[in-house]
């Protein structure tokens, strides 16, 4: 999870509602904010914390539930830092400087720092520390598990069998959420709607959905219609159905807003109220943190510990 | 202190010797061995099993203090990997790629590991965390401390003032050690005379000194004599002088070795001695270790909290 500021409906469908899906499925499952990671983006103390708080508090009103999973910060957890030197001392220059992600983020005008270049050598530690079998990730994310997985597998045939070799799950079948433009929505194209904070940025960004020209009794084609297509989303499917009925029939696109706006704060209502009552209470939060971290901290460190022993960082000299 | 294998007599004056000195000089001293950084080139776990606690077991019988200094093994500390990760986020990929070590060690054959790449930053945490006023370094060191200090400015200027700007102190005066064959002694020239270990071997490398072909009553001159070169450093200024004199009066070559072999026994037999009753008592060496490791931690904790704090990684999010 990265802390990066305010959360919008694609991290919510894209991200979260898909991944917390695992939470009663899996074995045992970890979900962590990356705060770490972030630190090669984010360099405002403020906004870092803010953002820490923010993501957890997020996951939390939507759903993520500390009985049923580990939920900690990534940097409360040093065998995270520790394993990255680890598994840095086996990754070939090469393999990062074949990695397309860094490339892009310094095309993009982020600093060219080593710690953006290392990125996938931590990814690796993240993944490696707690024996994960699968990792659910978008299509953009793959070539992150993959290098873990040649990592891993470098580490394993230096040193002997150490690490369990995961899986990427991709995401294929998740929704694609258009932002107000119909584009994916996406922060870095200013389309998004929040899902928390201020009710009235919600509607204004609702109100403000690009729609073509066709009068209001016109009908309409749901499928090609932004507002249906993030309306439909936050309904079951017989009541999208019935909607889009209305579409074809000629509801205005004024109308259709309204209705949207309102699904869309009902839909939510629960989680902003949740969230309004964890932000309240500011030791609670600390506790599960806390309390995960200790929970992470219990398989990091055996893992760790194998991976010591492996290398020769600890055992009896002979 | 690099476990490396077999300590010889360069590494006795050149290094140990030299850096002991400010055991008793410094406010505070620590000194570690950087089993993390020798990763980068050992990857058989029984040697660095073995050289690890060979390193502790030869510092200690040489002088190295625990209740003066702080001992420890930097894999004892995590805060060493979690600070190279934050100072990893602000440190220029430029700043590494002009890294002459890098090149070098990969021209002499070693793999090109991103461990090996980010040596530096490592470094840089080793210095940092423990508010380091002055680093002691040989001249091929030097540049590694430059770079500590470029990272401790963009940090500090980054995100306030944090850490200690450090100062090399080039050992400008320590003695250069002369090899068996008259280069400067060094594992890679193969060179060198073992200082602890079998007997047998101290003799036959000091046997082996190359000299001139000179008869043995002919005069010999001591400033040019590799064999004289060698003694002086282990005699008293006054002793070193009567020896010149013999050999002036032309001592023969296989006397000045064997002459040699005996005051280079004598020199190193309470060190021997004293490696060897600490050899027996692992229990002992364990506890030193846990002992300094918990020290370290004490320093090493609170400049970390300083570094989470100027980031934003810890704190109340406003």
């Amino acid at each position: 999870m990265q802390p990066s500021g305010q959360l919008h409906l694609g991290n919510y469908f894209g991200s979260m509602h898909p991944n917390m899906e695992w939470m009663g499925k899996a074995e045992s499952s970890f979900y962590f904010i990356v705060d770490l990671h972030a630190l090669t983006t984010v360099q405002n103390p403020d906004d870092l914390r803010r953002f820490r708080r923010d993501a957890l508090l997020d996951y939390l009103a939507c759903g993520l539930d500390p009985e049923k999973a580990t939920v900690f910060f990534q940097s409360d957890v040093p065998e995270h830092c520790e394993l990255a030197w680890i598994l840095s001392t086996v990754t070939p220059m090469g393999l990062l400087e074949r990695a397309v992600s860094y490339k892009e983020k310094v095309e993009k005008g982020i600093a060219a720092t080593v710690g953006l270049f290392t990125y996938p050598v931590l990814m690796a530690a993240d993944i490696l520390l707690y024996d994960t079998t699968v990792v659910p990730v978008g299509k953009d994310q793959k070539q992150h598990v993959e290098m873990t997985r040649d990592i891993a597998m470098k580490f394993n045939h230096t040193f002997g069998e150490t690490f369990v070799i995961p899986e990427p799950q991709i995401q294929e079948a998740v929704a694609v959420v258009p932002g107000t433009d119909g584009q994916k929505m996406s922060k870095s194209y200013g389309n998004t709607i929040p899902l928390f904070g201020a009710e009235k940025a919600i509607e204004k960004a609702i109100m403000g959905i690009v729609t073509d020209s066709k009068g209001p009794s016109d009908p309409k084609d749901p499928e090609t219609c932004t507002i249906y297509r993030i309306h439909k989303l936050l309904l079951p499917p017989k009541e999208a159905e019935t909607l889009a009925e209305e579409y074809r029939a000629g509801i205005p696109y004024g109308e259709a807003k309204k209705r949207l706006a309102q699904t869309y704060k009902d839909f939510f209502a629960p989680m902003r109220a949740k969230r309004e009552t964890l932000l309240a209470k500011p030791s609670l939060l600390d506790d599960i943190a806390a309390q995960g971290a200790a929970k992470a901290r219990a398989v990091a460190s055996r893992t760790m510990e194998r991976a010591r022993e492996a290398t020769g960082l600890s055992g009896k000299a002979k």
